[in-house]
């Protein structure tokens, strides 16, 4: 069996997120869909992670497994053919045999985008929270200085998140003011549901001065919910590459 | 009765053009809607010229007059917190009491975006004709410079436009390779129907080598539509700018 490794961007505005569910459209079930067409094969296919409705992305990764004998060059323009035009393949590599796509990611870069004009860019609206409001940016980098490296960031998931360990490894956050939008870039080793958003919301309130850049170790240290910013929605959100070591890239 | 000036952008993606029709939507029922939310008028509103399903807008102009006491500066975000999310006002002005916004306009600036990538980008296939071909830009440059000063555009017109008079002036045509999509900007005193979507899909014609830059003479010559490229869809066009004289700006 080959092992068939695919770069996958998604326009997320229209998916009842990633992972497959009865009677509803998700980019799992579209891109399952998709294979069969072209092999005749009904299978199962892991994502890097799952990503919630209304999330995009453009590097999501994901891996199956196929007796097809279609050429691995041909796997990129043969998929796209097929898929609906707001799923779009944008690699595909032969993977060693046991690569998968969520147990051998190291790292994961989300971009969240914020749109600060007065009234919100109509070609932009489906990929960026649109905030009108005179951000601090500086006082929103200090903020972000305070997530990097290992914490418990239980204050900072959705209460509802199942697992136990709660610590995570942020790499990195950026605060960038590119043209008209705000791009805030945040690597790390892994997720809890719903962290990014709530970091993003979080320094989104501390560039509106309603929580100061100072309070984080505190709110970090509180362990609880209730003590961060509010969850940026999800439409702002893009998962923007998921990373691997070397020998699988 | 106040004159009320707009500069309107949309996503013309899920509309029936701009012009109302019974039953469809489209950008003048939607913004006339608004204002009668908003003033209690059933107003008709003037814009600068309509244009046709899946077009886009950046900087469309509409007028309409009203005995509405709503100060001029709130105009904007009470038209945009009644507006549906494709359809935003950038600016409203009061403007002199014989403005019209058709009558007045001296010039327009429209852009059209090309997508050459091998696959097409997500996020910006609703505002772009995805080409995947290699696109000669040098040829298409020389072959837009045919087409600027004046010149009867009957072949590069729609076969069905109803106007007798085919002459128009083009002021630019600037093609501009930027990141990875190709804009192309056409400046002029006036289009005819589906004008800058056949001198775009003549141009890709050209940069794919099916025209030669040296044929345009001939082809405009010609007065026949057969004898230039295809339409470029609709989905690459955004009304960019409309342009008045000074005193109206």
């Amino acid at each position: 069996m080959r092992n068939i490794k695919l770069i996958v961007a998604y326009d997320g505005t229209d998916f009842h997120g990633f992972q497959s569910q009865p009677n509803l459209r998700t980019v799992q079930s579209e891109l399952q869909q998709a294979i069969e067409r072209l092999t005749g094969e009904s299978i199962q296919i892991t994502g890097s992670g799952r990503t919630d409705a209304g999330v995009h992305a453009w590097g999501q990764v994901v891996n199956f497994h196929t007796s097809s004998r279609i050429p691995i060059d041909k796997w990129l323009i043969a998929m796209n053919s097929v898929l609906p035009q707001d799923l779009v393949i944008r690699g595909a590599e032969e993977a060693s045999r046991d690569f998968h796509a969520r147990f051998d990611a190291t790292a994961k870069t989300y971009l969240y985008q914020i749109d600060p004009g007065l009234y919100p860019d109509v070609f932009r609206r489906r990929h960026v929270w649109h905030v009108p409001y005179r951000l601090e940016i500086d006082s929103m980098r200090k903020a972000a200085v305070w997530f990097t490296g290992e914490h418990d960031f239980t204050s900072f998931c959705n209460a509802s998140t199942p697992v136990e360990d709660k610590v995570r490894q942020i790499h990195e956050i950026r605060v960038e003011e590119f043209g008209n939008v705000l791009k805030i870039w945040v690597h790390g080793n892994g997720f809890l549901w719903n962290m990014v958003r709530i970091l993003v919301g979080t320094l989104v309130d501390v560039g509106r001065g309603r929580i100061s850049s100072d309070e984080i170790p505190a709110i970090l240290a509180a362990k609880d919910r209730t003590r961060a910013g509010v969850t940026a929605p999800a439409r702002g959100l893009t998962l923007f590459e998921v990373l691997y070591p070397k020998n699988e890239l």
